[in-house]
């Protein structure tokens, strides 16, 4: 088994060559591009935030991967505050990592925010199940403003978790808005991994220690953007 | 700067050595060592169960990292099996895998599943605020149980990150239930890594890709457990 090389990432538009094009890239294209129209019609900017960070699988079946640690806690703050400053947001994350609003409670074991409501404990299974606002005090405020953004239809998340999924949805949402002018930006606040292994290059299955030295490399070209 | 190399786990007694001790394993296995024997005296097996991927630092101010997949689910359903089958659980766990009970509504955005309690949305930030039933069906169920559990003191959560972490809390762990013999289980259900870098060879800062190749090496020694 050849051992795999980790280069440095240089897009020169020849990404689907380097990296797999995720099936569900025009799909999601489309539904960016129908958000920043409608939002750009009706006067508003429209900001791309990207948050969390990128992972590179080792193996195409993948057990293990290099990872860039963020929380995603800048990105989804910042969210909040584009949308309170009237922008509309396409939210480009990491699977899983902090979202918009949800990221007040992510310390909570979400069980441990809840109780049966007063004189129910008995009925057991069926009982009306209510918030402990001891536990999350914030819990009204934030859900009242998450429920409007939402009705107003202001945040268009989308997931990412490989650098691959990364870099190709973000070339579609450029595309995507690129139609809105100036009325579009672009706030890169993910974590992005400046190392890779080429889709040519990755074992399909587990590399094993017993076969000796993990051999992990990567040229010296030109970085994209530093973790 | 030295390049890293990663090696394969090989425990020998040394572990102190090559993976920094965390600061807390002395109280955690206290904990563990009382949680273990309260449970012994009242008649009850212990059982540890691992559960969730290692992670492997690359630089010891951490950006990047290997990581093994894991998202815990077989670890947090077991956890619920053993203490259905009267066992107490030490719930040894990577930070923000998939936890016991509250595992049913991992896929869940929990403002999606809460509402203002029927008639007080008006009252906005001060009203009541439920759980909606029609979104997570089994809720009541689960809190009961989870309450349950939680009441009777029989989950007792640890959590690790790094396979340093992992390491030197089951070696705590080993040595905690060790103390009630036949009445202690081990079940490692964690997916833990079987390369590493030695805490003497961690470089301090990030690892720049202008320094040239990345070179992750392991030697070819026995490996301990594979992901």
């Amino acid at each position: 088994m050849a051992e795999p090389r980790i280069r440095v990432s240089s897009i020169d538009g020849k990404l689907a060559q380097e990296f797999a094009v995720p099936s569900h890239v025009e799909e999601v294209k489309a539904k960016m591009s129908a958000f920043a129209t409608h939002h750009a019609a009706a006067g508003r900017s429209v900001v791309l935030i990207t948050s969390g960070g990128t992972k590179v699988p080792l193996e195409s079946r993948t057990v293990r991967f290099l990872d860039n640690f963020s929380s995603g806690r800048r990105g989804a703050a910042s969210a909040e505050y584009f949308i309170d400053s009237g922008y509309a947001v396409v939210f480009l994350h990491r699977h899983r990592s902090l979202y918009p609003y949800t990221r007040t409670f992510s310390t909570i074991n979400m069980l441990d925010a809840l109780q049966f409501r007063s004189g129910e404990e008995v009925s057991g299974s069926s009982g009306g199940v209510v918030v402990d606002q001891q536990v999350l005090p914030n819990v009204a405020k934030v859900l009242k403003r998450y429920q409007e953004v939402k009705d107003g239809g202001l945040l268009l998340p989308i997931e990412f978790s490989t650098l691959s999924e990364y870099l190709h949805l973000l070339k579609a949402a450029a595309q995507a808005l690129g139609t809105i002018g100036p009325k579009a930006m672009f706030y890169l606040a993910a974590a992005v991994s400046d190392f890779y292994i080429p889709a040519s290059e990755m074992p399909e299955h587990k590399i094993q220690s017993s076969n000796g030295p993990l051999q992990l490399e990567h040229g010296p070209q030109d970085t994209v953007a530093a973790g």
